[in-house]
């Protein structure tokens, strides 16, 4: 049976069977504070939580005792790496108190500062020193002698000067104290000498720490570098940016079209393959298994006899112009990603170097991609298992180990689910170990199980169910859903419009109106979201009753007019100003929706934890007709009453003006624009 | 820092680190499919579950693997002890195949019989034989060729035979199969020779797993005895049954009595401490410091000169005299429980034996028990840390095992929240280990923490916040926490109505009415439930302002007259038969509120779940009202449209009759009685 494989290195090693009944005791008795209900905690540790750098952790956990005592409590963490090995001990952890909540619950907060994994566990103790504080204390105030508990604490300093945790400076101090409680006069000077702040100060450094109990488990959060929870990414095919259907574009096309995806404000510019194409089943136009000569194929065949994932398509460019291409985004601000697509074209020439990697047929034929009865006649998949393991494994880490190495920090990895979920637990941690800025998003559109599986293992980002979410409910369940349940702490949803595999169906009868309000939720409601280039010029020209566009991309050459009529070029500039001016775009979890009395309106509201950056949206869902109705305004959420005023700025208009109580009327006509954005002012309301 | 010290021997041994990084790398794909969000399972497995015996262990889990391929799982499951130890293989376990309930769920209910620890785990596989039939299905319903498949299938079975984990009779079937399909005309009746049902069978025998997968945990439920869930306690200090408050009672004098605790229809018989009882500072009547010389003391002022835990008090009798009683209770279907209260008198014998076990005071005393300021003179508690490891651990084991030898199987304990939480954990197993029949019962009156950690350690039974819940909103949260939310996998109420220590101010005020609804309340919504003799004569006297009994039996010896005017011990007779009769009363979890349209009556069902059972109750809370209104009848439980008629036995009055529709009227005064008590009879109405 299968060990508790992940996380070994960060587990506590689980003692041996004991050799003896007495040792058992001895091993059970040292487990005297109960510590449990540890949040963040996803499957009892098994995985790790995901955060950002500027993150703050929040853990919370129930710690007590038996008895009256009093405990005490710190969170103990370090980042991975760091004085870690057999030998580390007690003094490579760092320490942060735990403040007591009441009803048994204690919380610490844990500033996240480095790009790196965090380990953190709790460790607890009964403190006498308080204890006694807390028993002389109420045997005083109920007028009871307190001279044999005197005693006892000039006992207890005695042994905290012996035994304790101080340093030399703080054993002086007890020395003092000693002296200075002899000096007191009365039990009631003594007594307060003993609780005093100094000395409480006194033994919170030096103070043994009596029954200490660690919880049984080491916790891990990954802290990704920022763009990992708040990015906008632009897709696009690189092969088609000459502008010209019959000319193939290279790195330098692409690099020439960099300003106009800066000046839509995107940051993540993403690319399928760029790896030479399989000609072997090469697929024509719209899928078609009938090429013409001059067909490109679908780069998803990954590999010909010029090479496969660690090579360029010739047609593109050299390396030099990847790496002309890499450093002319970043100066644009803007991050290149690639496709991380395991399949090979039958002319990848890893079939003849490692037949061993893929499943060969009766026939001597290798199996293609299928779904029986759909197949994939372009691509053929590798085995993990038998003879091509562990080297497919590595041989897969080191292609992306290969391009991190060239600068690429950004992958998109097609299809996860189809392959073996440890691969990509082991992959993704040796990748983060040599590059921890490396952001990993899963083209995972499967069951909920399996997409939450790999976000877990690792997954930087996660593919959603957006694209098929459109009514109000459906929306508002499944932000809901992200935002407010476990999934918040390790799945991170990039809200994608479109992709070149699926042309939305809602889309393909909205219009412009349609695509003004998908872009606006998915930039809105998550903190990453992307589209596939054509949303900006309304492109929706579908295979009839499929979610394909008509002559994809896919498997041409295409060439786009960014400036056709009726575009929403001036949306998407405007929503990704606002996402970088605003800090609360900038997060997932501080989504709220509020009432709207019409079901084709979607409100909600987004905002900063201290509310000085407080946004409204109103999208209205309804692509065909105007929709409007009463809505409430979150008066309350500034602790303000119903018929409060509150300062309000249209973030489209520019305007400002002021909303006279909770319930307010407005409509949105798609013919002119379906959404509005508004953010609070309450400090400028004249009733503030 | 402490390891996860408890569940050592169940728990499978993590792995040291790995030598190298193959060796990880290994490892890590040893874990191809995923099993998770497994139910029931406490605090990830740190704690056992709990049943009985006769019950049925449902459980469940999401069970997936990386792309198409079918998977197949069982639950692995043995009693605890039996082929156990180092050497213990595959072959010690048992299977249950899982069933796939849909999106990724699987479930098997194992039955359970015996009165054991039950471990039990998930192991999952790709099931190679069931992908091939699916896809060689979906292609030849597809009209595709499918003479590769029918030759990959011939060497599925090559490999079967000869690896596979079949018996020479399958292996024999195997090659009757090649020949079958060998013989068969054409890929229809080849596929249908190869997916028939005894193909599918043999595959199921024989068939080699791929990818084997255990859940990376062994968890373990609890199965008690059924009086684990099911029993009806009646306390009583030993030494008041004579009938005369001068004369210490014994034993045999209890013997007397038992035939009125079988005719009240209780299980159980709990007795305070039954050891010689301390003389230094020992209490007078209520509780005063001043005791005469004829004061027999509190029996938890445990130990003196003439023995300590081991003892019996001389003047209750002898331990022939307690076997004979023990003897006696049993022929009655009668239990005695006793108290296990670990602190000792200032005269017990420990104390000079084992002064080690005390916390001696500068002054050369002994720490008298204190929760500051409050003063309890005539105990000490004992440690169980410092030098008195181990040895107070083994004693106090020792005294438990002490008593089950002599016939005690069960034990209420006093405050064990006040005792460190491992000793109960360590404890509890250990008497368990030989004594799977012993009942743990509770006492910890505390916060929800540390008494559902005490439950979750080990405690069979728990007493609870019952005693202060006494409004239908109180009464309804608390029953729906117990018995909806994870509690009820671990934690075993036990409904006191009251106890020595505990005249709730309810029943001070409330008359003979509020004992008749508590005691329908306690004995109906918990399978467990007790009283403290005085309930059944509606006994209230209080220290003003307390929630003491005034003339308190814990110090002085009382005559009850249990014929007392307007004594409730019909209901009581009533309410235990009805018990004892009724399965849906000898269970926790099937518990329903339904409305009553009026906050003083508490309207509830349980139903066994084929409903054939099925009970209401109806529950006046205001002892000096007539209290009435509307109801639902839960017709819609039985499928039953609101307007149908149906059977009703009132369980009280013996009558049967029919309620026409959903909505009932009904008043219960309490001069007459507070609570009705109704059967339904569905296939009695005529509407169905």
């Amino acid at each position: 049976m299968a060990e508790w494989t992940s996380g070994k290195s960060r587990s506590m090693p689980l003692t041996s069977t004991p050799t003896s009944d007495q040792e058992a005791l001895r091993l059970a008795a040292s487990d005297r504070i109960a510590i449990e209900g540890v949040s963040p905690e996803i499957d009892g540790g098994r995985f790790d939580v995901k955060r950002v750098v500027g993150d703050v952790l929040a853990v919370e956990a129930d710690i007590f005792c038996d008895g009256h005592d009093k405990i005490d409590a710190v969170l103990r963490y370090r980042c991975e790496g760091e004085g870690e090995g057999e030998g580390s001990g007690e003094a490579d952890w760092l320490e942060l108190p735990m403040q007591f909540l009441g009803n048994d619950r204690w919380r610490v907060e844990l500033p996240l500062t480095r790009n790196a994994r965090y380990l953190y566990t709790i460790v607890a103790w009964r403190d006498l020193y308080a204890t006694w504080c807390d028993e002389a204390g109420k045997k005083h105030g109920a007028g009871q002698a307190i001279s044999l508990e005197l005693t006892e604490a000039r006992h207890l300093i005695e042994e905290t000067i012996t035994g304790g945790r101080g340093a030399d400076a703080d054993r002086r101090g007890l020395q003092s104290l000693l002296k200075a409680v002899d000096l007191a006069k009365g039990d009631a000077a003594k007594l307060e000498c003993l609780t005093a702040e100094p000395a409480q100060q006194l033994f919170a450094r030096a103070g043994q720490r009596t029954n200490v109990t660690g919880y049984s488990k080491v916790l891990a959060v990954w802290v990704d570098r920022k763009r990992a929870a708040f990015s906008a990414w632009y897709e696009m095919f690189p092969r088609s940016q000459s502008g010209d259907a019959n000319r193939h574009s290279t790195f330098d096309d692409v690099i020439a079209r960099l300003p106009y995806v800066r000046e839509l404000g995107f940051d993540v510019l993403y690319f399928p393959p760029i790896h030479p194409i399989g000609k072997t089943n090469r697929k024509g136009r719209n899928n078609s298994l009938t090429p013409t000569k001059s067909d490109p194929g679908s780069p998803y065949a990954i590999g010909s006899d010029e090479g496969g994932h660690d090579a360029i398509h010739a047609e593109l460019g050299t390396f030099a112009a990847f790496e002309r291409l890499i450093k002319a985004a970043k100066a644009e601000g803007i991050e290149i990603a690639l496709d991380f697509a395991i399949q090979c074209s039958p002319d990848h020439p890893w079939i003849k170097q490692h037949p061993e990697w893929f499943d060969w047929r009766p026939d001597g034929t290798i199996k293609f991609a299928e779904n029986p009865p759909k197949k994939y006649e372009d691509i053929v998949n590798v085995h993990f298992y038998g003879d091509a393991f562990p080297s497919i494994w590595l041989a897969l880490r080191d292609i992306v180990l290969f391009w991190a190495e060239k600068g690429v920090r950004i992958f998109r990895v097609d299809n996860p689910h189809t392959k073996p979920f440890p691969f990509w637990e082991w992959m993704i941690r040796e990748v983060q170990d040599r590059y921890a800025d490396v952001i990993f998003l899963a083209e995972a559109f499967t069951r909920p199980a399996p997409m939450k599986r790999l976000a877990k293992l690792g997954f930087t980002q996660s593919y959603t169910y957006f694209t098929w979410r459109n009514t109000k409910q459906e929306l508002t369940e499944y932000a809901t859903e992200l935002t407010t349940t476990e999934m918040r702490e390790y799945f991170r949803p990039n809200f994608f419009v479109n992709t070149p595999d699926i042309n939305p169906p809602y889309l393909q009868e909205s219009g412009r109106p349609g695509f003004q309000a998908r872009l606006v939720l998915a930039a809105t409601l998550a903190g990453n979201y992307g589209i596939y280039n054509g949303v900006e010029i309304c492109e929706a020209r579908a295979i009839p009753g499929k979610e394909e566009y008509l002559d994809s991309e896919k498997y041409e050459i295409v060439a786009w007019d960014w400036d056709r009529k009726d575009n929403i070029r001036a949306d998407i500039t405007l929503i990704n100003r606002l996402r970088r001016e605003h800090a609360a775009l900038q997060q997932l979890t501080n989504l709220s929706f509020y009432n709207f009395w019409n079901d084709e309106v979607l409100y909600y509201g987004k905002a900063t934890a201290d509310l000085s950056d407080f946004l409204l949206f109103a999208v209205n869902l309804d692509p065909h007709n105007a929709q409007g109705g009463h809505f409430e305004v979150p008066l309350w959420e500034f602790g303000l009453p119903d018929s409060a005023d509150i300062g309000v700025e249209d973030l489209v208009a520019g305007k400002r003006f002021t909303w006279s109580g909770k319930v307010q009327h407005m409509l949105l006509d798609p013919a002119d624009r379906p959404y509005a954005i508004w953010r609070l002012w309450p400090k400028e309301s004249p009733t503030t």
